[in-house]
């Protein structure tokens, strides 16, 4: 399956085919955010925007799909609009990898309306899922502290998502992968031990282990858990360790994938230590997640590497982050969505963020949402309750929205994955220990300027009337 | 990004290496099976063969795969054996579409080891996606009873994963979909209606219903919630509903984004029916599943056409399922697992699954599990209580795996995703009631022939002594 333009919810084009025979093609801002953070965390990391990008330059319709779209009784001069379509519009955005937080635009797009129609369901698409990987990946890392992570979750990832999944992962933390395809495509590096089938193919365990260390004695880690981690696997990983020893290598490592891993992996440890193999590092896997891995260490358990699968690339237990698309401007007049639910009440007009700076150059835990055309924001004023506001006069303003596309051409040079995961590490160094624990996180202030909140709330009431 | 063989995890092709290298390359046969049924279910919807079977046949190294493994030390000889290789190993499955239960194969592969081994990943990757949302499908099925199921999800799919959950949907029960590349690529009913952004773009409603209804008169819907369902959006779709009768033309339907769906759907019944438009359809969406469905049914909600998105294709709240493919003989030895954990323990030898069918011809509800070369399997005995066995001799016994690949092609027809679909609603229909429920569902009954048993226990004796 290629990415076309018919990458997209069929209604997309049934509206552009309205706006288009109506002419109601006026230009618009569509905001893109997100209204709670995944996992019941105090932020995100936002991943997606080069891939994004990339595939916005490149975006058509295939002949195939005209054809399919000519056959559910889409007319002849829309047909022709569509042979033709490029996305010619603009997107501000903050940098991919930075730590974002709910309720403000993470990115705007300014595009006609029938353009940033059908890109909708390609962008959430894009978006949302590489976000909620990379946080996930992010909190895996905080609980790991400087351990090293893998992502081993191809087999489990929701078909093709897991290419995206092995990208977003080293985004949020991730050391390497075992995905071989992502691991070419993005420039990761690319990791793998051995399977259970390989020393059961050979019936004897320990020939299987001499097999394997005499074809690939670099990066070598034998899996000792098939048969019994104590009594046969770690045994024979010792006696191959030693004939490594006599041929001039090392072993590198041993893996432990079942059972009690705090047990195994201390165990495991001393034993290999009073073996005089104190350099062979010990690899651990087998349904980790942020939570098992924080008990492991609280456990002192002795991993130096963790193979993570299933709960990185699914994201599990949210398994989607709920990122939406609102109109905030039609021909420059501002637009909003009402609902029932206060906090879903959406923000009128192009707008920017700025992120206040503390004066030890960290975050000072705040994100001012202004008019784009205002001056500088020197109050933010709680979005739903008047009665909170806070002076920002003082603090330094960094605006997070910058334009990375224009006319349909990116404006930004081409980051790399590894870019990107630096980039995002410097950004989690600014913010505070209370925004990253996994119960009850410091909630990030997110604040309107008094201009954005007065004019949404002037919308609000006009609509209501 | 396209499928090739580097879709895979490193660690095949390093194992591939040391098979290669060292001449260790018998053939063998994997058990693709799963252990538990997804969302504490009583069964699983098998889907994802079509889609393997057709990317295995045409399944290549690329020259950048070749550049990027030279890059990362595989020998040359090894490296012209990857220039060459194509999956030339045999395939026997159960249908694709039929309901299947755990710890039995559902599938084996009978290959080289190298073959065998590369094609993992990609294997797990694509079947145990698809069934994860086949099965969730069925279950939305289940409770919406004869209700039409639209696929929204694109939006929050795992990247292009999203792609191959419309598909599984299809085959689960979902009787069309949002997603335009999906439904061109699998020939899948295309359906849509309009989205907020639309009625926002306008400012007035009744300005933007009007100009929707001439322009797309067919299958029109109009969304009722963006500024108050009952006091503006329901009059204006009956206004616009009342001028397209005057052109001859009928309103298809409204539809209900948001607020209590029971309630609102009800009086947007009763009173659309005042209104003499009995034929307009309600439909209605907002983060559903099969328990909301159930319960709306239950609170006698009025909603003909049930759109459901993100609990779908992100196959909430497991998001996956954990199929694995366990090595069960090697060249002609039968070879397995051991754990600390009986149920995992595999099972060995190439072999055949028989469905017990009952007078009525419905599934008695046990599928037993014998060596292939067995003769009829009369009695079935519990995998692990070896007090707990049953006399099958007089039922009807259905075998499930057939051949579906020979020598790296396909030997059965193509089937389209709707005779797919039509296949598993008629083996869904033989499946008794207690079995589908949510809570508590009857367990499925899952036995070995004698022989297999005592030849398993046979192996666990070698393996512990």
């Amino acid at each position: 399956m290629n990415i076309t333009a018919a990458y997209t919810d069929l209604y997309q084009l049934t509206m552009a085919q309205v706006y288009f025979s109506t002419k109601h093609d006026g230009r618009v801002v569509f905001d893109y955010y997100y209204r709670n953070n995944p996992f019941d965390g105090g932020y995100s990391i936002f991943a997606g925007l080069e891939d994004l990008l990339d595939i916005l330059e490149n975006l058509k319709f295939s002949s195939s799909d005209l054809l399919f779209l000519e056959q559910h009784g889409f007319e002849r001069a829309f047909l022709d609009y569509l042979r033709d379509f490029r996305f010619q519009g603009n997107i501000r955005s903050s940098k991919e990898g930075d730590v974002v937080f709910p309720t403000r635009p993470i990115l705007q797009v300014e595009a006609n309306i029938i353009e940033a129609q059908i890109i909708e369901t390609l962008l959430l698409n894009i978006l949302n899922f590489q976000t909620l990987i990379a946080t996930k990946a992010s909190r895996i890392r905080h609980s790991a502290k400087d351990g090293v992570l893998l992502d081993m979750g191809l087999r489990r990832a929701h078909a093709t998502g897991g290419y995206y999944a092995s990208r977003a992962a080293i985004i949020g933390g991730f050391d390497g992968t075992s995905n071989v395809k992502a691991a070419e495509a993005y420039n990761i590096p690319a990791s793998g031990t051995m399977a259970h089938s390989f020393i059961q193919s050979y019936g004897d365990e320990l020939e299987a282990f001499r097999d394997f260390a005499k074809v690939r004695p670099k990066n070598c880690v034998l899996l000792i858990d098939t048969y019994n981690t104590l009594k046969i696997g770690l045994p024979n990983a010792i006696t191959v360790a030693k004939e490594m020893e006599s041929r001039g290598e090392q072993l590198m490592g041993v893996r432990l994938d079942s059972g009690d891993l705090a047990y195994l992996s201390k165990r495991t440890r001393t034993i290999l230590d009073e073996a005089g193999l104190g350099y062979v590092k010990i690899v651990a896997s087998n349904q980790l997640d942020e939570y098992v891995i924080k008990s492991l260490k609280e456990q002192g358990a002795k991993i130096d590497i963790f193979g993570v699968g299933t709960n990185l690339v699914t994201g599990k237990p949210d398994a989607s982050l709920g990122g939406v698309y609102k109109l905030s401007e039609y021909k420059g007049e501002p637009r909003i969505k009402l609902s029932e639910n206060i906090i879903k009440v959406s923000l009128p007009y192009k707008k920017q963020v700025y992120r206040m700076i503390d004066q030890n150059g960290l975050f000072y835990g705040a994100d001012a949402v202004g008019i784009y055309s205002e001056d500088k924001v020197n109050e933010m004023v709680h979005p739903f309750d008047s009665t909170k506001n806070l002076d920002i006069s003082a603090l330094k303003h960094e605006p997070l929205l910058e334009s990375v596309m224009e006319n349909g051409k990116r404006v930004v040079p081409f980051r790399t994955v590894s870019e990107i995961a630096e980039y995002s590490k410097s950004r989690m160094a600014k913010l505070p220990e209370e925004y990253k624990r996994f119960q009850n996180p410091h909630i990030y202030k997110i604040g309107l300027s008094n201009k954005l909140k007065q004019e949404r709330d002037t919308l609000v009431r006009q609509h209501k009337t």
